[in-house]
C-alpha cells in the first residue's frame, strides 16, 4: 500500500534557510527508509507510517530545539488508488490487523501510552479523512473516543482535534489515528499542523 | 450547510507577529460576512465558501506584499455532519447546481478565466477530499481535468496538486475546486499551502 507525506516547516525567522537544512541532518537516521523530493512548497517522503511519522517527529524537534516559533504541516496519504505501490512502503511490523473498534481504541491508546518523553513540548492539530465509505463518520468517531482519553487531547476545534504535550506522545498519538482509523488497507489522508514555541498563549 | 476554514499565517520573518497583525487589516472588508476565533494555531473563518476565498486570498496578498517569504495554510470544510448549520455561511449567489460533471468543469474554468489579477505572484498545493461516498476518485478526476486547463495548474505531485499564478485566478481556482466537486450538499475538506517570495526555485 502507497504511503507518504507531503512536508513544510516554517521557522518564523530570518535565519529560517539555515534552521530548516540544519534540522535536515535529523532525517539521517531514516533515510535509507524514505525516498525524499523537495520542491519549494514541500519535501514529499515516500516509506511506511512507521517510519514517517518517527521521522517527522524527529524533523520537528530538532527544528524546535532552535527556540524560534516553528511550526511543520504535513499531508499524509495511505492507500489512495491513484498511486502505484512501492516495496519501500512495507511497513516493518506488517500490515495492520482489521479489528472491532474497541480493540483498536485499545491498542491506540496502549500505544501512545508507551511512548518514551523527548522533552520538547508541541502543540498539534489534525483532521483525519477516510475516504471511499459511506459510513466515514464512524471511523471519526471512534478515532475522537480514541484521542479523548488519549493524554495528549486538548480540546475539540471546528474541522479539527488540538493537542497538546511532549513530541514522543504526541506524534505517536498521530500516527495511531492514521494508522487505526479508516480501513485498514483503504484510503485515508491527514491534514496536520505542528507548532513549538508560539509566543501566542493557547 | 455549515462551512469555514482554520486559517494560518506563516511569515519566515523575525517581524512575524507585526507582519501577521498588519495582514489582518485586509480582512476588514470581509468581517461582517464572517465569524473569527483565534487560538495559538489557527484563526478559525466561519463563513460562505464566496467570501471565505476572497478573505483567505486578502489575507494572504496583504502579507506577501511585505516581501518576505511567506506562507499560508488552511483546512477548509463544507457539509461535515458533525457541525450545526449557521445562518452566516448561506453562500450569496444561492446553493451550487447538481449539474453533470463536463458542466461542472466548464463552469469552474469561465469563473477562473474571468478572475481579476492582482499583480501578486503566487504558488500553491492543495487536495480535495470528498467525504461520504463510495466513488470519491470520480470527483477527484473530474476536478483534475478542470484542473488541467484552468491556467494555473503547474504540475500534478502525489497526493496534491500544485497551481501557480497570480493570487486572483489561484484563488478563484481554489474556490471552484471546493464547491463544484464532491456532492452539492456532502461533505467536502480541502487541505491547501500557499507561498510568496520563496528563496527557492520552483
Amino acid at each position: 500500500m502507497f504511503s507518504g507525506a507531503q512536508v513544510s516547516l516554517y521557522p518564523m525567522s530570518d535565519a529560517f534557510v539555515g534552521i530548516i537544512l540544519g534540522a535536515l541532518d535529523a532525517l539521517d537516521p531514516w533515510r535509507a527508509r524514505l525516498r525524499c523530493e523537495t520542491d519549494d512548497l514541500s519535501t514529499l517522503m515516500v516509506g511506511p507510517p512507521d517510519v514517517l511519522f518517527p521521522a517527522m517527529r524527529d524533523l520537528f524537534v530538532a527544528a524546535a530545539r532552535s527556540g524560534v516559533h516553528v511550526t511543520m504541516h504535513a499531508t499524509v496519504s495511505r492507500g489512495c488508488p491513484g498511486e502505484p505501490d512501492d516495496p519501500i512502503c512495507a511497513p516493518a511490523r506488517g500490515p495492520v490487523p482489521d479489528l472491532p473498534m474497541p480493540e483498536r481504541v485499545a491498542r491506540a491508546r496502549a500505544a501512545v501510552a508507551a511512548a518514551p518523553g523527548l522533552g520538547q513540548p508541541v502543540a498539534a492539530q489534525f483532521s483525519l479523512y477516510p475516504l471511499g465509505l459511506d459510513s466515514h463518520m464512524g471511523e471519526i468517531e471512534g478515532c475522537i473516543d480514541f484521542l479523548k482519553e488519549s493524554g495528549t487531547f486538548a480540546r475539540s476545534k471546528n474541522f479539527c482535534t488540538k493537542l497538546r504535550g511532549d513530541a514522543g506522545p504526541v506524534f505517536e498519538t498521530l500516527a495511531q489515528a492514521f494508522t487505526g482509523f479508516g480501513a485498514p488497507q483503504g484510503h485515508v489522508a491527514m491534514d496536520v499542523t505542528l507548532s513549538a514555541n508560539s509566543p501566542t498563549r493557547a
